[in-house]
């Protein structure tokens, strides 16, 4: 294998014309939002809850503390509420990173002095179970989030900890993990359980990254090889402590929580989408770590099933409301879609995971489809309200009066009772710098181009890698190195999946390269100011679906590079149905930037057609017959298309929206 | 107003190349069939409880009476389960017109010396709260369906009273409607209220025919206009006796029950499909009996927007399983939908009023298109298991994995625990000789074409008019007039929708006719011998449907005369998404009637095309790459498509189909 590692975001400043908003986004709205909300004090938004929770559980645990919050409120929330508290800190500590804000760290500390004060003599901490009794913990980790929170927690100790260099919450989730693992575990006096919600696989992966402790890399490991073993933990635990088994009435069973069969066997994606993507991203991590081939191939399955038969065009996965769950390969709904933001952040993670084991191209291109479609679709242009749910297709017609769409708005909200997806969305922009390279002592690999300057560390010599691009404005890319002296090293750049034809010179002049496994790759000695000049070729393209997607027969996407584009009322009018591409070419689209239109974007025009409607109020007629008699010479009326990229998208008021056209 | 009346079953003989076939399928093995099933005699079955009910609620009643049932089981099934029953002795008693069968009649008088035994002193009669106790009778209309049984069976005692004379049941339903009649109404003492489920409606006008009782006309109109009026009595149940109001979350609200506006406020086809079409039955034997032009108005209104709007090519409605309802206009999903039979069967009633009511093509055209599809879809060729659910595609794994086709059955099932489609099926074939000609004394009028003698008495002249048709294999149809002497009338018949040509001889010779509101009407004097020689041309045809009708964009559904075809996967393999028709021509289709498959039909065979799979594995690329790259000449292989009529499909086991085909 020919490992990598992603760089730390503290080795990396982005400068990008694309990304830097929506960052500066992230951290002058998104973060201070989420503050305010998880205190409760977004008015006309459902409470959070969130810090309340912690600050009973603190008076609870150490009555001498007065946070002036009455006891008797009881838990407020989901009961994975601490979670969103544990993303909030998670992306402010990475905002940290590249924006120092001391208000900001302020606000951490002192949240995670209530959330210390909050822990137990054993270290345990959560708390719904602290608030509604303890003698219950760890009875149900099918539904009840417990090790979910402290994956997160988890996470978001090790971001602060990297970022401003403070133990306090990381001693706390290390005195957790030791207190989880004390109970559960292989060993017969313990619980054989695992998580219901996956995500602390990947945390405590990174935790032993951190510590070196084989402690938290058997726990981790323990997590992933004990899902899905016969007997069934959950079954066993349904048994001892009751509770029903919600999706006993289901197809997939146990594999809603990827716990039906061992995690080797897993080669589908199955069950609850945001909780397979973890899943799948700490068995990959784990791979990584242990060299298990086993694990790697079951990976590589899961992720191959995922691009090539499970994943909308937009990046987006999990097809069915039904357990926010993927359904089967090939059925990609457009209308009835899940397509969770959080889904393609899980997805973007495992793809990131994927690409270190392996650089791959079509790690990267999968991250990219989702990062710059149905991950930021999540969010609203004013970083103030979100989508938990990204279609392709909207009626708002249909999603009032069709029920199978109940869950489908037409316009972003302020913030869910159940508020998984804006700090999720929050963490993964504000730590997009993890993203973009990764290498180890031979080489560096760049999976994402974005303007920014990097640090790498190779073989004990420092370089400099500056990438300069208006991606995916356009697909010219400027690398430029910079060391002292030369170094040896191979450079590989991802070539996009969606790109037909690039061209790359160095220093103004032809340059080998050798193309492998989806990115080109140049190997040889390098020297100061070296520069690189990559141009991808990115005309508007007009993209088919594979014919065994049924729902797409018959229907075409434009594309310009990474970005996909859709058409919306706002633009077009209304019964998008009628709108035929007919034969629309794309190398006649204008596409024109403008800077001032929701935030700055490519807006596509291109001829097409709309079918008039009938002189008749028929439902039904022989088809053809207008022709026939010769009322008219075409049912159709030219047609003028404007398409925008579609993460722009519900940005003014609600509407039709489509991605895919009808030919 | 040109009202006319339809033909008693009693009038007509049916001898049709089609429809006997069917209608002695429903003699021989439906109604058999299910008086095992009423009786819980089926092994493999859910039991039906219904006899066992009113045995239980007859011994209650009368403790001299010994059926030998235990009084403490209490009521099984359904709290309308008693309807069942009541639709059985309605079609067996349909049956006994065309077909004397001395034992059939012996169980008819033997069950319903059952029921009569638990009708109580005051004329009350529901097996539900006399076993369950009958100080809750009428506390809720809304869901309880009390009147919902008693509508139907107030139409099984007429049709047994009209088939073999017998009052038995007769009085006692008349003495059960003095009953609802002395404790529902307008008046100041009695409940304000009318039915949940409609259907009394229509039994009580019919009811009106034979007593002549005014009390029955008034207390079917008092259901139909106090319906919907403020304040609305469905709220007033939920305050005063408690209960939950089921559809608070949806937008119908109280149109579920059609029972949210005053009636002639409604416009729209709203909520449950089968209680619509049941009420809109009502309403239009309401406006035809009372002249009332403003039911007629709103009959009109709704009759339109069902067929203009929201019915599929198949004569079914329901679009929605949320509420077995109707959606909104030009929303028809083919995978999705519910389309169950008895609303099919519903929207033939009602079309069949209308066309009393105004003998105009259209309201046949509906009957048709639901009698040769939709609703015989319902039944299995060997008449022992049935459809709820019509749809119009069906892929099996969808069905199996995606929750949202939940209700989509790949294959029809044996008795429901909710049997309402079966009996109901077994009513209207029984007495489909009702649905033919209607006429009035001055005119016949020819509503469907089956091979048939029918007895008229017009101006006090008899009548014997003959059809002979191979309807709907050709569309020539023979018409034979007989009387003494001559006679004075006008003679009309349909011009189906689907026809665009068609010609017409009296004994051999032209005759002149007028196009009037679909029907093609000869006047003149008649005499005895007279023949007159219809040929409706009955090609193949392709038919598009409205472009406003955003899921079959792109699509084509093949038919011939009335007729809808379907290809199934056991025909054309499966994928059948991939198939096209691409340059098909309807008039190149090669049609062969098969005698033996599939019950007799005809089987279309026409050129199309399949999609082949890609050579790669990815999901998405860009449009028309393998004709630029030359890889291969095309992406398609030719493929001769094999048609089977619709109503046919799902007799051979699960598999794909369709009815609408990509172009």
């Amino acid at each position: 294998m020919n490992q990598t590692e992603f760089l730390d975001i503290k080795d990396i400043s982005i400068n990008d014309s694309f990304w830097s908003p929506i960052m500066e986004r992230v951290r002058t709205k998104v973060i201070p939002y989420q503050w305010e909300a998880l205190n409760d004090r977004v008015s006309g938004a459902e409470p959070s809850y969130c810090m309340r929770n912690f600050k009973i559980a603190a008076q609870m645990t150490h009555p001498e503390l007065d946070y002036g919050v009455d006891n008797s409120l009881g838990h407020g929330g989901h009961v994975f509420q601490d979670s969103d508290l544990a993303k909030w800190i998670e992306a402010a500590a990475h905002s940290l990173v590249w924006h120092p804000d001391p208000e900001l760290e302020k606000n951490l500390d002192s949240a995670i002095e209530i959330i210390c004060g909050a822990q137990q003599k054993d270290g345990y901490l959560n708390t719904y179970y602290i608030i509604s009794g303890l003698e219950k913990r760890f009875t149900n980790l099918k539904d009840n989030h417990e090790l979910y929170c402290f994956g997160h927690f988890t996470e978001a100790a090790i971001a602060y900890y990297r970022a401003a260099g403070k133990r306090r919450l990381l001693d706390a989730m290390i005195f957790y993990a030791d207190c989880i693992d004390s109970l559960i575990g292989p060993q017969d006096n313990k619980i054989r359980g695992y998580p219901g919600h996956e995500i602390a696989e990947m945390a405590l992966l990174k935790l032993f990254g951190i510590t070196k402790n084989k402690k938290h890399l058997d726990l981790a490991l323990y997590f992933i090889n004990q899902r899905g073993q016969k007997p069934l933990y959950f079954e066993d635990e349904i048994k001892k402590h009751g509770g029903s088994f919600h999706w006993n009435d289901s197809y997939f069973q146990f594999q809603y929580y990827q716990a039906g069969i061992p995690v080797r066997d897993q080669h589908i994606a199955e069950g609850h989408s945001v909780r397979a993507v973890y899943l799948y991203s700490g068995m990959a991590d784990a791979a990584r770590i242990t060299n298990d081939a086993g694990l790697l191939k079951a990976c590589g399955d899961l992720f191959n099933n995922i691009s090539k038969k499970q994943m909308y065009i937009t990046g987006s996965i999990g097809q069915s409301a039904y357990g926010e769950s993927f359904s089967f390969d090939y059925d990609l709904p457009n209308d009835t879609v899940y397509a969770e933001t959080c889904a393609a952040i899980g997805l973007a993670f495992f793809a990131q995971r994927m690409a270190a084991l392996q650089p791959k191209g079509e790690y990267g291109d999968v991250l990219e489809r989702a990062l710059y479609n149905g991950i930021i679709s999540g969010m609203s242009l004013d970083g103030q309200s979100f989508f938990y749910v990204n279609p392709l297709e909207v009626l708002p017609e249909a999603c009032l009066k069709d029920r199978r769409l109940k869950h489908v708005k037409t316009e972003r909200q302020k913030w869910f009772g159940c508020a998984c997806c804006p700090p999720n969305l929050a963490r993964i922009i504000a730590s997009l710098g993890n993203y973009i390279h990764s290498y180890n002592e031979n080489a560096i690999y760049t999976h994402l181009f974005a303007g920014s300057s990097s640090q790498f560390l190779l073989n004990g010599k420092n370089l400099t890698v500056k990438l300069e691009t208006q991606y995916p404005r356009s697909g010219m890319v400027a690398v430029t190195f910079a060391m002292e002296g030369t170094a040896r090293f191979d450079y590989g750049f991802r070539v996009p999946s969606w790109c037909q034809k690039f061209s790359v010179l160095l220093n103004n002049a032809p340059v080998n390269y050798k193309l492998r496994d989806g990115f080109a790759v140049i190997a040889g000695e390098w020297k100061n100011n070296d520069l690189l000049e990559i141009n991808f070729e990115m005309p508007v393209t007009l993209v088919e679906a594979n014919p065994n997607v049924r729902q797409d027969a018959g229907k075409l996407a434009l594309t310009m590079g990474p970005v996909v584009y859709c058409l919306e009322e706002a633009d077009n009018g209304n019964e998008l149905q009628k709108i035929r591409l007919g034969s629309a070419q794309p190398a006649e689209a204008k596409t024109e930037f403008k800077k001032d239109f929701l935030g700055g974007i490519n807006v596509i025009t291109i001829q097409g057609k709309k079918i008039k409607n009938w002189d008749t109020q028929d439902l039904y007629r022989p088809a053809g017959l207008q022709e026939k008699t010769g009322q008219e010479n075409s049912g159709y009326e030219d047609k003028s298309l404007k398409f925008i990229p579609y993460y722009a998208w519900a940005n003014r008021g609600p509407g039709e929206m489509t991605v895919w056209v009808n030919k």
